[in-house]
């Protein structure tokens, strides 16, 4: 259905709000709903420009039961941003100030329209950066991280995104201004609110003011790069690395199919054999950390075991960073389908690559396979002819039966892109009823009227009424 | 008022049930609210022994709007195991089972009634350990540490207990049973309930099974300890070694007054000086870092910087680990009171420090000021002759200010020892009214009736009803 939101002209805020068709066409999906076809126009965009702008719209909308979906750079996988039950577009990007760096304290306050890039950047001269930054970092915000509980190549030594978040800004449904968390560096002071907003894609509250925490910059930084004979040498490589506690700032790995991608696009001379790309970060003694996972890697029969000062690094990981163009341009024939992530317990990484593998030549399907190893996560993309119907469906199967297994593992369907419009199908499979239910019920409690992005994470149809609305009870 | 809970002799259930007085008064008070004299007599108490039992007595309790409040070892610090309004003390400490080490993966399956020592007993074998152990962890149990976000010595370099919980089960107020998490490294799947039901104290739902991350252990570790010449100095060693990134495992400071009681219930013969005690831990490079460490130190004039290998570290830190017995034993005629923690952001640690002492000397008051200092936590008991009504008050004064000023600094008024019955009163100084009023609207949701907990961190008068249970719409 449509809304009426012509409400939008008659407040009074600082921001733009636009009804025009290319200004909402732009805002009808993000990275994930733009491959998955499943962007929806809003009624309407508003730019919001500060809290109060934030809270004016959220609360004249709640009073007219109309739908708010965050947007700031659209860079979501999973659909996160897409205003699924059409209403306001809240586009947050320009709020993007850093309001302040308090260095003595390792914190950054900033605006959730701020790049992650820009967070690094507002720090450096400091000594310090922000350290679970996501390979997006230069085009997603701060704001989209936080909603996501983001994470990135160092998530494997320094955490995820929720880990750095200290204190929160939010607005909720109806207007209301909380502050959640502390800029103390912990607290036990009543429930853990910031925790809970952190990953909840703008369903429980909108974030308009994020203090993060911060890292000393190590002395010590080394790039490396190691092949492997086989895919199952380099997943148990990177398994016994873990369990030995090689101290390893990012270890990702590529798969053959991956690598040979990459080094087309790159135009490398490396052979096309699964390659495992790794940094390590130091005060003292990189090189014997660097020999530690030589050893380790050697038991597994690496290959070209090379490592880089920091300012060669960028020509050996050049591979790893072209990684997103490749799979975009191998094929104009073939599009790169689902392309979020599953992430299991570490022992399980070898099994559930192989089985990914496994289902890829079953199926006779290109699956290039690709993660934050280290993590135990796996972003595999089924690359479709997308006009050939049997085909589109033989990936649709097999990308189900790959988050289904990793699940039975213990794992989740989703371990830093959230689970937006894409992967709600697996929700109760992972959690069970009842752990959904208590979810719900928190969704009720903070948004009774359903107003904050409608039909993300919980499983009911996209195309039906608000279920939450339907259910308040007032 | 008092309930009838002989209903609790009907319930089909493993565990043991007692109305006998003497279970009850063991079960009134916790360390805090002995000290605090803020205990108060449950109406019965019944030791469950698994999952369907805590759901089964919950089920029955909350049909029948009876109080719960779970209880284990009794060691919290702000009353928070303290039956507020009656009803049942749900003691978990015969849940005390390791479920599964599981080496490959980092990881421990414990119910809540083990004893965090145990912990790192299990897994000391595999090489790992539980980082964030708290001071009391031979007597505390993970159930209590997971209750009250805890954390400890080590917190400065790794992090609080919310950082190594993965997985908890737990049972709702109406006795459904949930499981919160991932068993995955990372997971951005659903609604974070994890970190939720962290620090949440029992009030929102009852843990029954905590799966733990693990750390490596690291090859080298190393004490220190040094004396400064006065307590800024001590102070601003601390600030400038966080700020410097020196990569410190502890650091611990006891001011001259702390010291003092240390040294003389210890029977060692160091001055009575401000004291920082240090740990290193590193897999290379250990003694770099203990320069690095020096080199900061000595810039504030420290004094007798000495440095242990590990075999030898527990005479060094003797007077740190004495602490408690100290502060308890110094004068028969003093107790200390408040024994609880405030938390700044560490550029504001010199500063909060200065201020604790400053109000002593106005107050002429005995205060000993120690703490998790890395951290920005200061812990601060007042000794006084409870007899001397004036010194109370004053006392009382004084640690009022502190809290206040602590907030006033952005600081928060419990680091890691929860708000339970002795915290309540700054609540919403810290927080504002509507993100309290956020925090009930979760209460509410979760546990409708207020079964859980009643009386703990909202600011409540505790002898009133329930006001939760009274603004429930059914």
């Amino acid at each position: 259905m449509t809304y009426d939101c012509s409400f939008l002209s008659d407040l009074d805020i600082a921001g733009d709000v636009s009804f025009g068709e290319s200004a909402r066409e732009t805002h009808a999906a993000d990275f994930g709903a733009d491959e998955l076809g499943l962007g929806v126009t809003p009624d309407a965009v508003v730019w919001v420009e500060s809290t109060p702008d934030v809270s004016a719209v959220l609360a004249a909308a709640n009073d007219r039961r109309v739908p708010v979906t965050p947007y700031a750079a659209g860079t979501g996988l999973e659909g996160n941003a897409v205003p699924a039950h059409r209403g306001i577009s809240l586009d947050l990007s320009r709020m993007n100030s850093v309001l302040d760096v308090r260095a003595d304290d390792f914190q950054i306050d900033v605006e959730p329209g701020v790049l992650g890039a820009e967070v690094d950047e507002a720090v450096a001269s400091e000594g310090l950066f922000f350290p679970p930054l996501p390979s997006s970092g230069d085009i997603s915000t701060v704001g989209g991280m936080v909603a996501n509980d983001a994470s990135g190549m160092q998530t494997v030594k320094y955490g995820e995104v929720a880990d750095w978040v200290l204190e929160l800004e939010a607005v909720l449904a109806d207007g209301s201004v909380i502050t959640a968390g502390s800029k103390a560096a912990k607290t036990s002071s009543g429930y853990n609110l910031a925790d809970l907003l952190v990953g909840s894609e703008g369903t429980l509250a909108v974030v308009t003011r994020i203090t993060l925490r911060l890292a000393g910059r190590p002395e010590q930084i080394r790039g490396g790069r190691a092949l492997f004979p086989s895919l199952d040498a380099a997943t148990q490589a990177v398994f016994d690395a873990v369990r030995s506690g090689v101290d390893v700032a990012k270890i990702e790995l590529l798969d053959e199919a991956t690598a040979r991608l990459a080094n087309a696009y790159t135009g490398t001379d490396l052979p096309d054999a699964p390659t495992v790309f790794l940094e390590f970060h130091a005060n003292h003694g990189v090189e014997e950390e660097i020999e530690f996972c030589r050893a380790v890697f050697d038991d597994h029969d690496a290959e070209r075991f090379e490592v880089a000062e920091e300012d060669e690094m960028d020509t050996l990981w050049q591979a790893r960073k072209d990684l997103s163009f490749a799979l975009q341009t191998w094929d104009p024939d073939l599009s790169p389908m689902h392309p979020g992530d599953v992430t299991v317990p570490i022992s399980d990484y070898p099994e559930v690559v192989h089985y990914v593998k496994d289902l890829a030549d079953e199926h006779d399907l290109l699956v290039p396979c690709f993660g934050h190893a280290g993590d135990g996560n796996v972003h595999y993309s089924v690359l479709v002819d997308e006009s050939d119907d049997e085909q589109v469906a033989a990936a649709e199967e097999l990308y189900a039966a790959v988050v289904e297994r990793v699940i039975e593992m213990g794992g989740t369907a989703t371990g830093e892109h959230g689970i937006g419009l894409g992967k709600r199908e697996f929700l109760e499979a992972e959690h069970g009823a009842a752990t959904v239910e208590t979810m719900r019920r928190l969704k009720r409690a903070l948004d009774p009227r359903d107003t904050l992005n409608p039909g993300k994470i919980f499983p009911e149809t996209m195309d039906g009424e608000r279920v939450q609305a339907d259910s308040e009870t007032e």
